[in-house]
């Protein structure tokens, strides 16, 4: 039997949003940081970076190779742009020595941030490189230490299928696949088929294999389930499907959470999951930012277009003032 | 007891901001310089520079890094940009003799053009490289040599706070630093904790003791004071804290300043301090500029949306014509 039911979105929003107040101060709203960004892919870790920011974080660090970084850096001077990670074709005449000091030192330039950070979006644009992947693994378990959320997509999704005991039983973890990622993921850790008739309660348990990670399956429903409970976000969308929507989601993700997680640490009696909040909100908010970008541009709606959308789409659920 | 009185930060910007004039050149609205952007920063430089340009400026200039240059010329060909300052790891493997002759390069490189300049703003997105902070060390005392103002925020504050002779008794310095920054130069020099109590009567003491620069603690309220007297400037606001605003603020008080010292020394009559008109009515500008832009753009609101609302709020308060 299934128990998925159709989670409020507008309300969790509105629940989550931090109400602005003059007398905070820079950082309060949120610190976020995407891991991703490779000689072949630039676009999609400025996507997760630049919609935390529309969202309303305050600051919005990318961790990227040193080929990505001036053309991030270049889409907007909003971003804090580092270039600090390297891919194998650059320590290929490197003995293992060397190699092993510089993953040390990639490892070093991220950890030496990694407790200022509200949370991580692990992987878009991260591209498939082995050096790049290992580094990105020793990055992840420098977040559990430090105990930082992460939203993990794209090339991220790759290598976690593939080494699921980097996320396994870390509750803070969130992962958001779309039909294929989702695919590989059940095959891997479930060793079956997706089960479309039973979508809802195939989610659960494959979040509960994974020890409780929060999995959030996009799709024309997105579904999210933490392995206990497994809500459904139907509402707005847009049949638009150009590359990118994606990273919007993770990025918004990571807000959503810090949002969520923030909220709760201040309210005991507060027994909700900062990880579903925090995937209900940022799915309901990009399905209204995309329904509003696809009235505006139709056919000739791009990414861009619903990044544009999310800061109109967030007051009018959520004014800000 | 406490004498800090608010300022009337419109009626300072309708006094310095010069009327336009078709006989005016080319550089006689103002000529800035900053000196910032390094391999990991380059919003900040940019947005200091343009900043003075928005506001009303004929020219500016930026001083960076080989690495940081392109990057900051792509976010606008309005500017000038001197890939001119060097970071340790370019010269890491140079003699000490080496070295030497690099920062005197670099110095050199920023000393032919230093005369022009109407004041500087020595910080945004510098980084805290040992040599290039050496480097900038040298720029200042330059600066002092050729009595040219100048701005100090961000990593220059680190660097002024950890060698406070470089600015110790220069009328022309104004330092900005926010409420971390400002601790730090509490705790540095006066060797005690923030008063709250007393946020006034505090900055008055710190100022004095650096010799009489001027200090604009920016918060809630912004706080001024040159050793002697302490103006506060508390209109519009926006509750938003994305980072950056700190760079349009830096960028317009050297515009601001430049224009006061211009007044001035036109008015003998006139005995007030340009470093604090400057500071009142970059301040003030700032604070309409940000407000302005959150009624458009509410939580979305980013640093590019408050620049883009400077010359309409500077407009508004003073009109070109």
């Amino acid at each position: 039997m299934s128990s998925t039911t159709e989670a409020d979105a507008e309300s969790v929003l509105r629940l989550v949003t931090p109400s602005l107040d003059l007398k905070r101060h820079k950082g309060q709203a949120g610190k976020i940081a995407v891991i991703g960004g490779c000689r072949e892919y630039t676009g999609a870790p400025y996507f997760a970076a630049i919609s935390a920011l529309k969202i309303g974080a305050d600051l919005s660090h990318v961790f990227c190779t040193k080929d990505a970084a001036p053309v991030i850096k270049s889409y907007s001077p909003e971003l804090i742009v580092h270039p600090v990670l390297e891919e194998s074709y650059t320590i290929s005449h490197f003995s293992e020595e060397e190699r092993r000091q510089v993953q040390e030192k990639v490892v070093g330039e991220v950890e030496k941030w990694m407790e200022i950070f509200d949370c991580l979006v692990i992987g878009p644009g991260l591209g498939r490189d082995p050096f790049l992947l290992e580094c990105v693994s020793e990055i992840m378990l420098l977040a559990r230490k430090f105990n930082v959320p992460f939203v993990v997509d794209g090339d991220g999704l790759f290598l976690v299928t593939n080494s699921i005991d980097l996320v396994n039983s870390y509750p803070l973890a969130v992962l958001t696949p779309n039909v294929n990622e989702y695919k590989r993921l059940v095959q891997k850790v479930m060793n079956c088929e997706v089960d479309e008739e039973n979508t809802g309660d195939q989610l659960r348990s494959l979040a509960k294999q994974i020890g409780g990670v929060t999995i959030l399956r996009k799709g024309k429903s997105d579904l999210i389930s933490n392995g206990e409970i497994v809500k459904s976000v139907s509402i707005y969308g847009s049949p638009r499907r150009c590359g990118g929507q994606g990273d919007i989601l993770s990025g918004s993700v990571a807000v959503f959470l810090s949002w969520s997680q923030q909220l709760i640490s201040g309210h005991e009696s507060l027994s909700e999951n900062p990880a579903i909040l925090g995937c209900i909100a940022a799915s309901g908010l990009l399905r209204k930012a995309a329904s509003l970008a696809f009235t505006k541009h139709k056919r000739s709606t791009l990414t861009s277009d619903i990044i544009g959308c999310l800061g109109e789409s967030l007051e009018d659920i959520c004014p800000a003032s």
